[in-house]
């Protein structure tokens, strides 16, 4: 897919405080594709920080916004802005996590191939959904995001880009399965809901009824999580508890879902409660795998989304940057995505966070052209937040004035 | 005079996490030139710091560590440290600020036209004079000053660099005039104390006893202090406070060191009250010039003794920093003389300091390379000084990756 210029709103150049008369080779051609800084700035908006302290360098530089995103929340978001008009967002009432109806936004791109969704489970069941998140963990079901699946499929579209991140559910996927046609029956064949609530009682599967169109669906599931369906390193166990399952709680959800998982695969004749992935999203990774899905990495998948490639193509240099970056970050976040794209283009990567924490600068240091954090000195996480667009302005400023010297050497600062 | 090679102990290369075989064309030459942290690393201490982290990146970079200081506490570590055999430290019996005997460090460098003696006032009657500080303002003096010059003269000293900063006295440097031979009495021709106390009932000022040996000396007072002696802006308004003047004592103290320059001027038929660093070091800058010193920027001198212009010629990249920058950093600190010294040799320097003030940052970001600060997230103060060296090593890596990207576009990150 062909991205369309960055149509980010970017801010002028015109307040820059270097003298128009200092003589600047060639401007340069920077790309700037960080995640975003959750609670704080959107992608978009680090992006638009960012690019201010730029310009007040380089006044004509040559910035190209590449807002990222890891398939989470903002992934939607980051998708249409790098696409613009190739792009469009719409709106389907569903059920929310707990039931109640709700507005879940999608996108419609245009590609080769016909229309692809771009869904982003996150404004579905997870932290939006107000309703959904007043329920407790055992009442809450993926049932909208089938719905909404479901409304596509009867509207033509026939590939999926899922993004996984933040939910708020732990369903194995089951209320998903049900909406696009499983059938989920207790021991006297009465109908069960698809939650870990209802699922304590399912005794058989019945995937016959699947629609069928699912089957012909090109599906790719975007998701920075690894971890399979059920065990020690399983959603109930790793992700339960932040969804509000009690520490008593784990082990029976846990083996709800593994009785769940079994009798799904069974009936459609596919292990993949172990596959990687199938533990994202309290188990919609699990139950999209089932019918198809392939799984991805969500940033890989958003970086050719957005067209990141065609933008590094040529640039001189590239920003990448998260909310906090740890060690987690070279497991498949988005920065790490934007070096390895960056080092194969030839364009050296710098990482602008919130924060760096200490420990895991031996092993990220190595991967970009330097690690920078937004505070100026000692400062609290909260003013760190309130003030991120203007620690960001004033870091990239900086950083450029330095690779700006670098780079001319002949010039004296 | 010619500097010797720096000789601060910088921390071995091996360490360094770059594979041997990443190609570098040159080793790059990288002037290490900070203040120190106040409270919390001495500038040597810093350069050591930055050295450890830029040695990850460059194992072989040719590293020109070159401490700086503005004449206060530390300004004779720097110059010892950088002109190595040159310059040996000695120390001098003389009374503290309270009159109890303290051995008073001094600096003796070899010069064409003879020894040149480098005084540090802040170790005389400065901070770290616990007696002294413990002792009312208004009974401290500046009598050992005066002391350890007279015994330098004795020894056949004739040229003397005194860095002010950092007393925590405020008798108009009537102490040091006594101590070179100054008659100070009362209204009944009895002797005063020279302390503010003393100078209360000062009546008459007798110079004609003065050391004669002061008059041929080469007296260099080294301050980045510009105030006169009385007034709004003299040294008891604005310094005396922060000494234990209290607020209801700053006019009648000002008034009194007011009548002792006028007594003192009169007696020696010069007048220098009015003079920019009068007011330094509680007035010392006063009977300083008074006797024939001449005033100069502490940053500019110490960049002169320890061959800064040198070190800079033919190098790639300078760093510069301090504890905490502000507008104050503007007024001839030692990053603002470092970065002038910088442009002229054409090589562009980075401002790397414990913390910026954000509200400065457009006032002095055109003048530095990128102005960098130490924490890598969220922090508190006392976690930002005891981490400092970790996080200087941290910084310095950092800057040093995106320099080395920048400067060489060929190669990949």
């Amino acid at each position: 897919m062909e991205a369309a210029a960055g149509p980010v709103a970017l801010p002028s150049a015109a307040t820059s405080r270097l003298p128009a008369s200092v003589p600047i080779a060639r401007p340069p051609a920077i790309v700037i594709a960080p995640d975003s800084f959750k609670g704080s700035l959107d992608a978009p908006g680090v992006c638009t920080a960012i690019a201010s302290g730029l310009y007040r360098v380089w006044p004509d530089a040559d910035v190209r916004a590449r807002p990222m995103a890891d398939g989470g929340e903002g992934t939607l978001d980051a998708v249409l802005a790098a696409v613009g008009s190739a792009g469009r967002r719409s709106l389907e009432r569903v059920a929310g996590a707990a039931g109640d109806a709700l507005d879940a936004p999608y996108g419609l791109l245009a590609g080769d191939g016909g229309p692809v969704a771009v869904i982003e489970i996150a404004s579905i069941v997870g932290i939006t959904d107000t309703a959904g998140m007043r329920a407790p963990v055992a009442a809450r079901s993926t049932r909208g995001a089938g719905q909404l699946m479901r409304a596509l499929l009867d509207r033509g579209v026939t590939r999926f880009m899922i993004g996984l991140g933040g939910s708020s559910t732990n369903d194995g996927g089951a209320g998903l399965l049900e909406a696009l046609g499983f059938v989920l029956l207790d021991g006297a064949g009465r109908p069960v809901e698809p939650t870990p609530a209802g699922l304590a009682t399912l005794a058989r599967v019945d995937a016959s009824r699947l629609d069928p169109r699912v089957a012909g669906a090109d599906i790719t599931v975007m998701s920075d999580v690894n971890n399979p369906l059920c065990g020690a390193r399983g959603a109930t166990a790793i992700f339960g508890p932040q969804k509000g399952v009690r520490a008593d709680e784990v082990a029976p959800v846990d083996a709800t879902l593994a009785r769940f998982a079994a009798l799904a695969e069974a009936a459609v004749g596919r292990n993949v409660a172990e596959h990687p992935g199938a533990g994202a999203a309290g188990g919609l990774g699990f139950a999209l795998q089932l019918v198809g899905g392939r799984f991805a990495s969500g940033a890989e998948v958003v970086a050719d989304l957005i067209g990141l490639d065609a933008a590094l193509d040529g640039a001189d240099w590239a920003i990448a940057g998260e909310g906090r970056s740890d060690t987690q970050t070279l497991l498949g976040k988005a920065p790490l995505v934007v070096a390895r794209r960056a080092a194969r283009a030839g364009v050296p990567v710098t990482l602008l966070s919130g924060a760096i924490e200490p420990s895991a600068i031996p092993a990220i240091a190595p991967t970009f052209a330097g690690c920078f954090a937004l505070p100026g000195g000692p400062s609290t996480l909260e003013a760190c937040i309130a003030g991120a667009a203007v620690l960001l302005a004033d870091r990239a400023e900086a950083l450029a004035r330095l690779f700006d010297a670098a780079r001319n050497p002949q010039r004296a600062n």
